[in-house]
């Protein structure tokens, strides 16, 4: 039994099922940077080992120092290509977790939405083609070579996911690498994404005192951490909203002039963009476009800040210590170690007397750029065409996904990025959410995309 | 049965069952500010008032809208003095409350000092006058007549004894108020209080987005109000440590040449300051020495901040909201009420555009300062002597007792300000203490002072 050629696969889909398994997914508390739920990790890999096997797959949990693996292979079409999926079942911490309408790990399906942590980031995205897989298996035998790599790890900034490739690198070889773990532009315009921001993230920790102090016996002579922390990340903008750690524009490729104009044409709204997230107004790098901002310039944000005294009430208390968490989103051309090595050199310098300033180098990842010419890019532009009836948009994202430039240079492969959410979503938020419609269509996404490869391998 | 001619009481001291009792005071987690331990704030005032009434005192507990004071009086000292002493039954929250030693509702001794919440501040100091008045009555009638104030909201910003004080006006009416609710200048320095800061404490709320945000999907273009607090906060002082709010300094009463040089004489090493908390140097408003910026001038310090991801690990989120606690400590000149109105105005000023920011008004204290050549404070200066053995220094505090300026308005008496604890006890902080020898000697000075009050106006 041989796959038919292309064919409208959507009246075959079982969309009863395949919600029914993503929720057993979404159920397991995968949350890779909580040590607490390391078991839960366990569970969630053996679930997708378990589900690929059922399928016909080659399937294992490999350990890792850190959390497993889980890798599958399906080698039956000769002489076609060998596409990897990568994805990962790690989820964000569920915090502030008063804010979520229904409990992060108890998806619910309110307004043709499903409610949990990682429905669409990535657990409802990779899982789309783990179904995508099964829809094309339905009705034959799959059109290319299919390996899936789904790690559990991305959120924590993937730390054994290049040895884990350095390692099995004969074994995961193929011709293109596909990836579903951001957004695509707007929900009426399908995406391929070519291009991702990079990630510096460090902590700042600042100690003033020994002890905590009352603030009238000391106050005025005793050193303030959470001023003079509040100090140095106000010194690391200026008032135009540029970066002033010295060298961090130095070698950033400028956007070209044609990405501009093309940027310029896609359906953007700064007022709705704005009122999509309730802000009364967008500050940003003066001199550029909302979306040049996002897709092409680098940031600095303070991720997280704490203190002192955070309870009910008042407390006149002088805080022994202070600290912060700050990223900086980088674009190509910008090194993340030397972004982060410039930050570790500079923030002690903007520290006033009297404090002990201490930075931690939390994780990084490399910017990617992809070639906009390639042959599996045309591919997922018709893929998509088939399922949303309109040409793909080209963009870039302002997300990281870290281990994007290790496949390329390890595995010396292109990579697809194919995003199968929206902006609304809410990734990293309380009440993140995929829409039903987006889950089937990212299986079907994923079934035409395999065809659509095979294609242009014979007409190669 | 009178009271004898002043003679040496330390002899007549029972050490033991003072501290037994006041070990009995600590284990009541008596924190004003936490709604969830109203029911300790009634059983610590019905603990005070059956002491005192087993004294002798006529004693009672008067509900407030908040929480209760105590009041007791002892009037059989015709033609004597009447003192009022102040305390207050409310401590401080205990948090942060891993980093107490020994839990700290459970009161034990090392080293020779009481560790416990509220071992300074203010139960011990406060119950040294009960003591102080038992031991007296131990040796027949007290000298003066004796009442009692111990409120429960002195950490909350006493909001409901201003009203208490104008409706017992006539009830509380004294010649003088004794206050025992600081640190004396050092261990070996017996210290006359004649100057307190006052207070205004705030809280910054600023929010960005409606939700939190990823901060790759949205960082470059979304508000991030942590951020944009920082630029608040940094803003609010400039590089020479002086405080930016428009006419903040207008009314301060600058140091007399008098006070400046009385404080220049006293034992005080910046060097041994800065070793005593730790700090390896001391910043501050440039001009001033280190007793002048914390007794005499004005200050600015965040009490604490929050907002986004504070866990384990790393998140990359662009939190909603953001927030700070910030308090200026005031003196004489300054009016707490035009200060908060100030910083109101002039916060939301500092914000750049995108975010939205509220101040909240948490309370305030007037800053005071006595007449150095009151009777009253001479005789605490010959108690102080005879428990010391030296006489004692006068200085002000940088600490609020914010309803001392309501006690001399509506009260119309000097207060006497004698501390009776040391910096070193850690008001406020984590493994706060008491020595056992400061406390002991405060149950004498209580004692001594009450006679020299009698004998002073017996000369007048």
């Amino acid at each position: 039994m041989t796959q038919p050629s292309p064919s409208n696969l959507a009246a075959l889909l079982d969309r009863d099922s395949a919600q029914a398994e993503l929720f057993e997914l979404l159920r397991i508390p995968s949350v890779s940077s909580d040590s607490t739920r390391k078991e839960a990790m366990g569970q969630t890999a053996e679930y997708l080992r378990a589900k690929l096997a059922s399928l016909g797959f080659s399937a294992r949990v490999d350990e890792t120092p850190g959390h497993p693996v889980v890798y599958a292979e399906h080698l039956k079409a000769p002489g076609k290509p060998t596409v990897l999926v990568y994805g990962h079942y790690d989820v964000q911490p569920e915090d502030p977790v008063g804010e979520w309408v229904s409990p992060p790990f108890e998806p619910e399906v309110r307004d043709g939405r499903i409610y949990a942590r990682g429905a669409t980031d990535d657990k409802g995205q990779a899982y789309a083609h783990v179904r995508g897989a099964e829809l094309l298996l339905s009705q034959g035998e799959l059109p290319v070579n299919l390996k899936f790599l789904l790690e559990g790890e991305e959120e924590i900034g993937s730390p054994n996911l290049e040895p884990y490739l350095e390692a099995h690198k004969d074994e995961l070889k193929n011709d293109v690498i596909v990836i579903s773990d951001g957004s695509r532009f707007a929900k009426d315009v399908p995406t391929v994404t070519y291009g991702l921001r990079g990630l510096a993230y460090i902590e700042v920790r600042v100690q003033g005192a020994s002890r905590d102090l009352h603030s009238g016996s000391y106050g005025g002579a005793a050193p303030n951490p959470i001023n003079a922390l509040c100090e140095i990340i106000a010194g690391l903008k200026d008032e135009q909203g540029r970066i002033t750690v010295p060298g961090f524009y130095d070698s950033v490729i400028p956007l070209t002039e044609q990405e501009r104009e093309m940027w310029a044409d896609l359906p953007h709204s700064d007022e709705e963009f704005a009122a999509s997230i309730g802000a009364s107004a967008l500050p940003g790098e003066q001199g550029y476009s909302t979306l040049e901002r996002i897709w092409g310039r680098p940031t600095l944000d303070v991720n997280g800040i704490w203190g002192g005294f955070q309870g009910e009430g008042s407390k006149t208390v002088i805080a022994a210590k202070a600290g912060a968490k700050i990223s900086c989103r980088l674009v190509p051309g910008q090194d993340p170690a030397a972004v982060t090595k410039a930050l570790m050199d500079y923030i002690p310098t903007l520290a006033p007397k009297g404090v002990q300033v201490e930075v931690i180098d939390h994780h990084g990842g490399q910017p990617v750029k992809f070639d906009l010419d390639s042959p599996f890019i045309k591919a997922a532009d018709r893929a998509l065409e088939r399922v949303y009836g309109k040409p793909a948009a080209f963009g870039r994202t302002g997300g990281s996904i870290p281990i994007v430039a290790d496949f390329a240079r390890i595995l010396g492969a292109p990579v697809l990025l194919v995003d199968l959410g929206v902006n609304e979503d809410g990734l990293h938020s309380p009440n993140e959410s995929f829409a039903q419609e987006d889950y089937f269509n990212g299986i079907l996404t994923s079934a035409y995309l395999m065809q659509e490869i095979a294609l242009a391998s014979e007409s190669e």
